[in-house]
């Protein structure tokens, strides 16, 4: 399916009927006939009500079958129960786009679910692309179109606004008409019974008028999908993405609020990592990065100028770059000397410029257009703290001529509070992103910085490993499901199966008796080590059931005992492989996102020092890599303190082939590689022990 | 000496004379005057000017030995070079209190360094404590009394404001002003010749007006006088801090600002655990919490109740609460049916109490009276979104209307921009805090969360440790000094100070010769360890200078060559300690905090780990404790899968004996003992090896 409907039904309809519209003023339906009408839509507007008559002017239509062509977008306002009809009348008049604001469905509890269910067949049987139920509609503020009930309509502008929630679109619209800030378009997505978070990113792409594209969500249930929309759209425009239900208390209240699954925190962040969006945490954060990237092109370095009337702000500014990875600049000598002829006696050139107490106003675009041409110079932050003697609004003005012609990033941080209202608006009117405090500032910046390296990064597209065993893993894993069902498969057959996706693993044999343990060993060659083997013992170390190092028959013969209990279980016997790093390497399927991966610091300890980074599964080399680089235990293998670097590229591969094996088979639900037993550059990797999971392949808990 | 002259003479004098006051409205000088009489300060004004006349209807001085009792504070706004001469004459004029609003001092460089260091002496030479030079002075609005030249007052409210930076003094009122925040007192410190951070904190203990005092710091030179200052306040007042220069770049900003020191930030961050403030990191959050420590009843639990009318903002909350240590409350089955009577139907009445889109706005304050009176709720927090059917003026009245009487804690967060700005000031000035975000909301709540724990915690102050034997350390110390000066003890003497102060060190010897090694190793007891002794060699493992677990003398004889490089240094022959685990504790001594410890993961790893705890020496055993338990280290001794717990009360104790040493010899710069082998409970924990640096004593790099 193109996007084209979505977009052009959506954003650009010829004609549009209002389901449900009401005479009454203070019903919500009488809002969307007005908006359309006084926010300017200059297409043809039919509100539909069966009682007829004239609604703000306009003839009422007892029926959608009545309305005449042009017609392309339905909105629907009726009682819950009577959607689903008025859905299927759309779909008689041949209708392909409508939205239905209408709330009382899932959100209400399980008869609503059901209604919102009907809607989805009925949507899926005339084709119909739906928006909603329980949302506010969408808004372009450039063509204009207001779907919505919402009093006001946003400036235009080039945020685009994605929004599970249609009370936070108008608190954002609100707040963004105080402070000068404009939106190109809104959606507000309500339950998503058809059109989607993936969806509603993917009309934004194209839209000449949108420079970013800020999302709102609750739940993600489709997360693939999701991760494919932004990973398609991400190089195009970027994704300022904030997410409710992080936190169990956060799921918990997203479970209360729309019955959507919030989901798990590290799978989300490793989406977010593949779909290329920048994530935030609140919709302060929201719109402060959006807002700079609305506005701003981006740096080609992370090197901050400062130019401020006072030190403090100033001062804490650097403190936050700091937490962004950005830098101050280095101010050159030569700048130094220009910046000495523009501004006040006494300035401090080094980084921050601090020109005191009381620049003059046009001080400020003086040194900023200077400090902007420095080479060192990749974005510039102006503070200023109003004084007695220097004109706020001359002062802003002055900002606002440094814009002009610039081709790097700035932005102003201004600390006060009424004597700045007007000069907020003049600034963000003026292309110069405001910010009240300094760490917000600084953020903003690096969220252009952020978004700079995300464009630039390499494709994580993963190529499929194909030299892999898929057949006899296929029969390990229809055998086991076959005997037991859901569960952890035994020690040699979890062995075998990541084996037969080359995932090196030390010869091992299973012996039931200490002679037949005795035969193998000599086969593997000593030292080996003893395991137990049984379902349920599943940290072996924990209880006993482990021998290492045994370096001849006698050995092997005095562990087996013990480790089988006496010979109560089997053991496993390996070739004891020679010290190295130990490290974990994971893989989970996750009920929204799929198959993850998790890498990190291996032994006892792995739970308390919580040295993981997790991904999504396929994966390719160059992600791994990095996934592998941002753990500590990365670095460790990287060599520390003289020691000898360990096999990375070994480590890389494998994470590769256990991706490529959790995504081939959605009836592994778990597995682990622990420990992981890294050796020397080209001495390769051995997962030494290995448990996987397994269970129908459709999801948690089945 | 007391508050008392702090006090009374800078917040409460009886006449305040201004010297250098200008009759020229364009003068900064003009506007100390007028706002002395504008902003209605009851007492006697004197403007003292050589020129003579009439300021503002005011009788000029010729100079402050003409002007007449009762005078009690003065005023100094004359050019740098003749403070000085101002300042003696007050003294001669018998005054005790002056600020010296003036710049020009040490932020401009030598010179100005030289002017500032003669007003310490005739301030210290008159007896006269001393505000600034560089400040803007102060404020009391409740008094009132203003002696700065920023244009606007501040309404009396209940933050006490002490900040390094006048700017910041003049950004925060403009703030507070819209949005109807008030301050009780504010001091601008300036580059704290005399009067402090420390001062400044103490002046605000007493005032009954001050419910808050919060901090804006850039370098803290004397360290230890802000921890006593504030750790004799902090169960009276909360503190909240933000402090300037906490990273690399923010450390350069504050010396090029006011040629302050910034420290380092694990010191600094020891430094207010001890004090007891709540540490913040950006102006807004600072202003976030103080709002609501100025205004709201401390909680007696974490839980949290949210009302709102939009499950979006809700869902964002309870991830932020979540993030604060806080819990949402669970609501009983009875409070549940009480608030079915008093919302909307279809009210979610779980947690959050989502009302929908269209509560009444009385409901506010019914069902948060409601959820205030259940047990299971200790703090409260509204959201609202303007949505068009709710008159937002009404909603905030009922909201203002909860807080009558509660005696609980609640905050208010409407989301949203323009239709709020009455609202926002309705609702602080009708003592609810309110917060823009969600997150900003969970912050507050979160900031009181940590004040009540902190007020309620044990006293940390430390019992001196004294079974130990200062008379030996001192004699080893003057030894190595007269012998080397300033570098390491070499290992036998590293070990005999630690074991000086009782803590366990394996009996160790020095040998210079194969035969001398095996004598010791028979003394110390089989198997030993070599180590090879050399003041330059650090880490000892890195260069082979190491061997374990010798058995024998065989064995020793066969190490000694390779550990002594052939006979060219001396061994160490050491009893080899059990496995256990290994653990680091370091100290050194900060040129602003005085002596620090440090706790973490120990062996190779700890540069990587970075799991480390900081705390201030000496140390009380409760707070020893914490510091460890701080730690991955502390929670695996605390015994991990089965493992059992290991000594941590000897950790503890050495911990403490460690502090005690560092804080008894200022000569040591820094130590660590590395690793700390620590058995099982009742075994004890062995320094293994130590590592002692000594110096002057005077401070870094001496």
């Amino acid at each position: 399916m193109t996007n084209e409907p979505l977009e052009r039904y959506f954003f650009n309809p010829q004609g549009i009927a209002v389901i449900g519209a009401s005479s009454d003023p203070t019903k919500l339906s009488y809002g969307v006939v007005r908006n359309l009408i006084t926010h300017g839509y200059r297409g043809l507007i039919y509100p539909v009500n069966p009682k007829g008559g004239e609604i703000q002017g306009l003839p009422v239509y007892r029926s959608i079958a009545e309305v005449p062509d042009p017609v392309e977008l339905a909105v629907i306002m009726v009682r819950a129960e009577a959607v689903a009809e008025a859905l299927r009348a759309c779909g008689e008049r041949g209708l392909k786009a409508v939205i239905v604001i209408s709330g009382g469905f899932r959100e209400v509890g399980p008869e609503g679910a059901a209604l919102e269910a009907a809607l989805k067949d009925i949507a899926a049987q005339y084709g119909i692309r739906l928006i909603g139920p329980n949302c506010v509609g969408v808004m372009d503020a450039h063509l204009p179109l207001d779907t919505t009930f919402i009093t006001m309509m946003p400036e235009p502008g080039h945020i685009a606004f994605v929004s599970h929630s249609g009370a936070i679109c108008g608190g954002s619209i609100d707040w963004a008409r105080s402070v000068g800030v404009g939106y190109s378009r809104i959606a507000s997505l309500g339950n998503q019974v058809d059109v989607d978070i993936a969806d509603g990113i993917r009309m934004m792409k194209d839209d000449p008028n949108t420079h970013v594209i800020s999302v709102y969500a609750e739940g993600l249930p489709d997360g693939r999908r999701f991760v494919e929309a932004a990973a398609s759209v991400y190089r195009t425009k970027p994704i300022v993405m904030l997410k409710a239900g992080l936190t169990a208390a956060g799921v918990q209240a997203v479970a209360s609020h729309t019955g959507a699954l919030a989901g798990n925190n590290d799978a989300y962040r490793a989406a977010c990592h593949r779909a290329g969006v920048v994530m935030v945490h609140s919709l302060q954060e929201q719109n402060d990065v959006a807002m700079a990237l609305a506005t701003q092109p981006l740096p080609h370095g992370n090197r901050v100028a400062l130019l401020t009337n006072a030190g403090g702000p100033a001062a804490l500014a650097a403190d936050a770059l700091d937490r962004q990875g950005l830098v101050m600049a280095p101010i050159s000598a030569a700048t130094q000397e220009r910046l000495k002829a523009v501004t006040p006696p006494g300035t401090q050139l080094g980084n921050p410029i601090d020109m005191l107490g009381g620049p003059r106003p046009e001080m400020y675009s003086a040194a900023g257009k200077i400090l902007l041409e420095d080479p060192n110079v990749d974005m510039l932050m102006m503070l200023f703290v109003p004084q007695a003697i220097t004109p706020v609004n001359e002062v802003v003005q002055s900002m606002v001529a440094t814009r002009v012609g610039a081709t790097k990033p700035l932005v102003a941080c201004l600390v006060g509070g009424e004597s700045l209202n007007e000069a907020i608006y003049t600034l963000n009117r003026g292309g110069v992103p405001y910010y009240r405090d300094p760490n917000r500032a600084a953020r903003a910046l690096g969220g252009l910085w952020e978004y700079r390296w995300l464009r630039e990064r390499p494709d994580l597209t993963p190529t499929p490993i194909t030299d892999v065993d898929r057949a006899t893993v296929q029969a390990l894993l229809d055998a086991a499901w076959a005997q037991g069902g859901a569960g952890f498969l035994d020690a040699d057959t979890a062995a075998r199966v990541v084996g037969a996706y080359k995932v090196p693993v030390p010869f091992s044999g299973l012996a039931a008796t200490a002679d037949e343990a005795v035969a193998l060993a000599k086969k593997a060659g000593y030292p080996v080590v003893l395991k137990r083997i049984a379902a349920d013992v599943i940290h072996k170390a924990d209880v006993g059931g482990l021998a290492l190092d045994l370096r001849d028959a006698n050995a092997v013969r005095a562990a087996f005992g013990r480790v089988t209990d006496g010979g109560r279980t089997c053991a496993m016997v390996q070739r004891m492989i020679p010290a190295g790093h130990e490290v974990i390497l994971g893989a989970k399927r996750d009920a929204q996102f799929g198959p993850q991966l998790m890498f990190g610091m291996g032994g006892l300890y792995v739970e308390i020092l919580r040295d993981v980074a997790f991904r999504l599964a396929p994966i390719s080399a160059e992600d791994a890599r990095g996934m592998v680089a941002e753990t500590a235990a990365g670095r460790i293998l990287e060599g520390v303190r003289g020691a000898p670097p360990a096999d990375i590229s070994a480590v890389v591969d494998i994470v590769q082939r256990v991706g490529q094996l959790v995504s081939d088979f959605p009836r592994i639900a778990e597995m682990d590689i622990n420990p992981l037993i890294v050796g020397q550059t080209g001495s390769g990797a051995w997962a030494v022990d290995v448990r996987i999971r397994i269970d129908g392949g459709l999801g948690i808990g089945d």
